[in-house]
């Protein structure tokens, strides 16, 4: 059997905290006999929900905590104040090597600066982007960034386009994933400043199969695996997902219950419906992973429940078989980069 | 009755010209008795169109273009060299005053840097936006800027807030028109540069209702009645709209053909499932107009029809009855401000 894989879950992160976080990680545990887990949380409140269920006591750890971050809280003094939080402390035991990885639900915010401030970049990279998965008809996009580089640099953009490269290429076994960048049209003179320069750079990186720009129509197509851009675009484009899927899926359904015809109707494709949303329905790769740190945080939407903390674990588990830090720091030359930019006086040591 | 509007139109744009550019033009025609029209494009090929159309001849001309410009044209380009073309050829109609307004279905670029270069902007407005229609839940929502101003200042978000404001409230009816500035969260903090620095101007501005940041998310519900941002993430909105939307449909279509049941299922929600298609085709507000223009230029999708048409001539009919060009004048000061950036040595003629 191979060594064990160590995660620290956020008992109270999201809406569905603690009972489906505690939940999904006994799921996930059960299944995988090489995952261990530290759950941070309040201890009481953690021990109350680990007695409804049978699991492997001696892989389970609790690290009590007193505070909680919420949802809404500026997330940058969070961290800096709430020292005994649950996602500080979770951060903390990723950063002290004690954990590979950190799971939460809770605050996308707490987790970007935590992940930046706490665990710390791995040397080279400038900055660690958060990829969520977009669901398409051809199967996942990893959208890169959607974190807190809301005015990167065209280089970073760069690093976005392999690291992202590397995961879907290890993590989903796509062999040669398609990278694209987000534009407003497909000649490469098109865009804002950044995408032009962007673009540029891309076409020269090796080692990525770049295949030029990609207008946000055609994404839900799935023409490329990996699509890289801003943070601030990348936020636009999930939210513009989620948004016109949750509405359009709404109006669907009230359009179905409006008549005892329809009702009628309703039942009969329930089915096919069914096979339909499972085809959009991205929670099988797990949550957005935050790449390019000294460890792997996964952000998983605030609404999650067992399944998708499941999942969650299961997806940290194979980043560090697949040893994608090590793949990123050699295929991406990372130790060089550093050494030719503390050559030429930027800023290198690992934050 | 009230004055003549008079409409160029461009014959040979789109899909479908020039026949269904003339329907729909014919349409409009027998509609509405103040309009006047000219076609662009090749004679002959008009006049056989309109060969199989009853309309009144009187207030129809020709002027004929012996070029075309393509979709996939370099946009500026095109304009400058092919002088007879049916999109050149209608917006010199404007700039001479002789047309209120232009109707195309063509190539977006060309439209956007020939309404620029050859129309031209009104003394005060910074650069014209392109400001297509998105619908939503509860009502159309203005996306203001999708254009050709991929970096633009703070400032000329601010005055794209202003005449999406008075445009919406002029067209649409709505009285007091909520707007928003499309954002990654609804704190004034959050957001790249563009963003953080346009939303406190936004905020001083008199005479909009300002209702703060709004996320992509919330668009499709209708949460505002104006959006305003940059062009490049405009276009990433917009096009991830219609990409979401096409592949839900498409695999919802797919999904009710999957088998007998859902076949006689799909037969007896057909009714439900127009009313709710219905609900969300922004085709009766026009196509996209560009604002701040000596005259107004109306972009129609690519795939217009003649009922497309059609409301993009009674658009600029209402565009003209309610001279907006004047409330844009008046409402923003715009003299003023010319006057002002005069003075201080800004470029301030028109273009």
């Amino acid at each position: 059997m191979s060594e064990f894989v160590h995660v620290a879950v956020d008992a109270m992160g999201g809406d569905h905290a603690p009972a489906e976080i505690v939940k999904g990680t006994m799921d996930a545990l059960n299944k995988c006999p090489n995952l261990k887990v530290t759950l941070t949380g309040p201890e009481d409140l953690v021990k109350a929900e680990l007695s409804k269920h049978q699991y492997p006591q001696d892989r389970v750890q609790i690290l009590n905590c007193t505070e909680v971050i919420a949802m809404a809280e500026p997330p940058v003094e969070a961290i800096r104040t709430k020292k005994d939080s649950s996602i500080v402390k979770g951060l903390r035991l990723v950063k002290d090597g004690e954990c590979d990885a950190f799971v939460t639900a809770g605050s996308t915010g707490a987790a970007l600066a935590g992940g930046q401030l706490l665990v710390g970049r791995i040397k080279g990279i400038e900055r660690p982007p958060l990829a969520p998965i977009l669901p398409s008809a051809k199967g996942p996009v990893l959208l890169i960034d959607c974190g807190a580089n809301m005015d990167p640099r065209p280089t970073m953009l760069v690093q976005f386009a392999q690291m992202g490269s590397i995961y879907m290429r290890n993590m989903t076994g796509i062999e040669n994933p398609r990278v694209g960048l987000i534009n407003v049209g497909t000649e490469e003179e098109k865009g804002n400043d950044l995408a032009k320069q962007a673009h540029q750079l891309l076409k020269e990186c090796p080692g990525i199969n770049f295949v030029g720009n990609v207008e946000a129509r055609e994404l839900p197509e799935g023409v490329v695996d990996v699509a890289v851009t801003d943070a601030f675009t990348g936020n636009a484009v999930l939210k513009m997902y989620e948004g016109v899927a949750k509405v359009i899926l709404h109006e669907l359904k009230g359009a179905l219950m409006s008549s005892l015809i329809s009702k009628i109707g309703a039942l009969m494709i329930k089915p096919a419906l069914k096979g339909m949303i499972k085809t959009f329905d991205a929670s099988e790769y797990g949550g957005a992973p935050m790449l390019g740190l000294k460890g792997l945080v996964v952000k998983t939407h605030g609404n999650s429940k067992a399944v998708d903390i499941s999942k969650a674990l299961e997806q940290c588990i194979t980043f560090k078989e697949k040893k994608i830090n090590d793949l990123f720091r050699s295929e991406m030359k990372l130790d060089e980069l550093a050494a030719r930019k503390r050559a030429s006086g930027s800023k290198t040591t690992e934050s």
